[in-house]
């Protein structure tokens, strides 16, 4: 039974891919409407063993993307990536909060939707520059280093608010522990394990064929451990690539990396969320909903546009960076199950906040290849 | 707890290969002693996730040896194979059954010790040729005919005397089916499959970043088919690398497979086979067992040997391919669960066929890289 529904999905996302491109659309689109259309149909069921092929594909997506990146660009970059990340964090959250007040809806039902508007799906966004070969980019670095710092802040956030949600007040302990510890780990890691990482290395002859069950080891050790402190599995790989892509095996490792990826573990990921979506949803769509896709949108856009101008990007970067940041997926599908756990949030707030997640998702991967390709133009024309 | 799980078995597949190559033995035995480590300290459990990341090992193996394969080669040696795997299969059951009765157990009982020594675990062997990269060669062709054509046996084998177990005689009409539909399997896929493929994919480009996921999609596909049939996984998996490897994707998929097999699916099968060998159960060893393994050696030494030297194959590789045929870890544990689930065999009869087939399961590498090497030195002397 489980080859049967791997193979399904295998199936779909194949189907989705080839589709795509005729219609000249990212990969990514057409493997998130075929999962879609599967979870519609119903005849797949998500396993446990289904979903972690799924965990295993987002951990290779965002190691590979860490391999891949320029290092020395996205230490330049660390301060402007806050700045997107705070800004895009702020607009949205007021934005949420308010738009529920005035909807009448409780205090405690305001936070969860401001927290619900907060953090960007980092798969969505990983895979178009991926698709694209920009994660080298100056634009590229800028979105990941934003996308990366987004999950930190959402991922605090989201502890925030369910600890109040659960006994009534912030539990600063914990919160405060979260922070520190991710300052503290992405300070040691981007210093000293950079250089461990290389020195070590340059000691080590690996042979070909232990390569990529090397570079696996570490990204599943990294994220692992960031997942130890309260952080996503997601960011201690990113951070894994990003160390071993500073050593001499970083090009090999990625190309490896990324076929393993490509080829299997990243299009399931994509697939069963796109099987999360649940299309009869769309059925019970009220006035709210739309207001709260628009301010997803607005919030972004805004938010992110803003804090990249501020940084000195140019108009079409700015614009790209605040269109990669739209997506919501990650954190918004665990805070909408606590909140339902609680009894915080309705059905039918709860199908709303799905709607956002499911067109935010969707909209992304074609605006953002859109976004993108103006910028490479406007570069090859310098050039 | 998944990724955890993962990981332990991950580094232990790598530790396993690194000493094992230290000590020149071959990969294979160093992930099979260290999963049997790992199930003795039993820090990880066998989920149902793991199992199946091994279901896919297996079949990523096969897949990948049968496109790998001299086709021609092949269908030259498959009268020998035939006569191999069937000389094979009757010596050993003969030992089996006959020991079994002298020992005073019942009809049924022996009946059942005469199959659990005559199927072939076909992965081991695979690996060790694929490690040796001498699946191309003639020795390599005729061991994965026999392997191959064994298990097939080996299944209706099984069926037949589980089909005793359950009702007290041989269900004639599902035998014959099984029986029938493998021959019509057999003659389909290796005439007009062939010619099928080489036509469909002469007219379709693939893209580089699709040609593993078409190549999965294929191996998944053939092996439910077979699977439906009343045949294994990897029985279907095998032909429809065979298929694809007659099409000119073949040589880049296969290095593409060969890449995410040895990298990650391959080793998790070799490891979680060791770790259901539970090291205590050596303490309980008993004179039977000792009986049991030398005649599991035996059997396929002196049966499949005979059988090559028959076709005309030299001592040495008759040698070899003896050698090749002595591990048993497949139908076996399949055997082992069905025969207590009937009531048939006592917990100390199933530890006695538990530890043939981890002794026989563990001694194959060595020896096997062993007698190839002898071959192939033989084959260098003479160019």
């Amino acid at each position: 039974m489980f080859i049967f529904n791997l193979l399904i999905i295998l199936v779909a996302a194949g189907l989705g891919r080839v589709i795509a491109a005729k219609i000249k659309q990212p990969a990514i689109l057409g493997e998130l409407v075929f999962g879609m259309i599967l979870g519609s149909i119903g005849i797949v069921t998500l396993t446990d063993s289904l979903n972690h092929l799924a965990d295993i594909g987002i951990i290779i997506l965002l190691f590979s993307a860490g391999l891949a990146l320029d290092f020395q660009e996205f230490k330049r970059l660390g301060k402007p990536s806050v700045v997107v990340a705070f800004s895009g964090v702020i607009l949205p959250f007021i934005l949420g909060y308010v738009a529920a007040i005035l909807f009448g809806f409780s205090q405690i039902i305001a936070l969860f939707i401001g927290t619900a508007l907060v953090a960007t799906s980092v798969g969505v966004n990983t895979e178009v520059l991926s698709e694209l070969k920009m994660l080298k980019s100056r634009i590229g670095t800028l979105i990941m280093g934003a996308a990366i710092a987004d999950d930190v802040i959402g991922i605090i956030l989201l502890g925030i608010v369910t600890g109040i949600a659960a006994t009534g007040s912030i539990i600063i302990g914990k919160t405060i522990f979260v922070v520190l510890s991710a300052i503290l780990f992405f300070l040691l890691t981007l210093t000293l394990g950079v250089k461990i990482f290389k020195k070590v290395l340059s000691h080590v002859t690996v042979k070909p064929e232990n390569l990529l069950l090397l570079g696996l080891v570490i990204a599943f050790s990294f994220a692992l451990f960031t997942e130890s402190i309260g952080l996503a599995l997601i960011i201690g790989a990113f951070v894994g690539g990003l160390l071993l892509g500073q050593t001499y095996i970083a090009r090999s490792l990625w190309e490896k990396t990324t076929l393993i990826g490509e080829s299997f573990f990243i299009p399931i990921f994509f697939v069963t969320i796109g099987m999360q979506f649940d299309i009869r949803t769309f059925t019970s769509i009220g006035f709210f909903a739309v207001v709260l896709i628009i301010l997803a949108i607005l919030g972004k856009l805004i938010g992110c546009g803003f804090g990249a101008k501020l940084c000195g990007f140019s108009q079409k970067e700015s614009l790209a960076v605040g269109v990669a940041m739209i997506p919501r997926a990650g954190v918004e599908l665990i805070l909408l199950k606590l909140g339902m756990h609680y009894g915080i949030i309705s059905t039918s707030l709860a199908s709303a906040i799905l709607m956002m997640v499911i067109v935010t998702t969707l909209i992304t991967p074609p605006l953002l290849t859109k976004a993108l390709k103006n910028i490479t133009q406007k570069y090859e024309r310098c050039i």
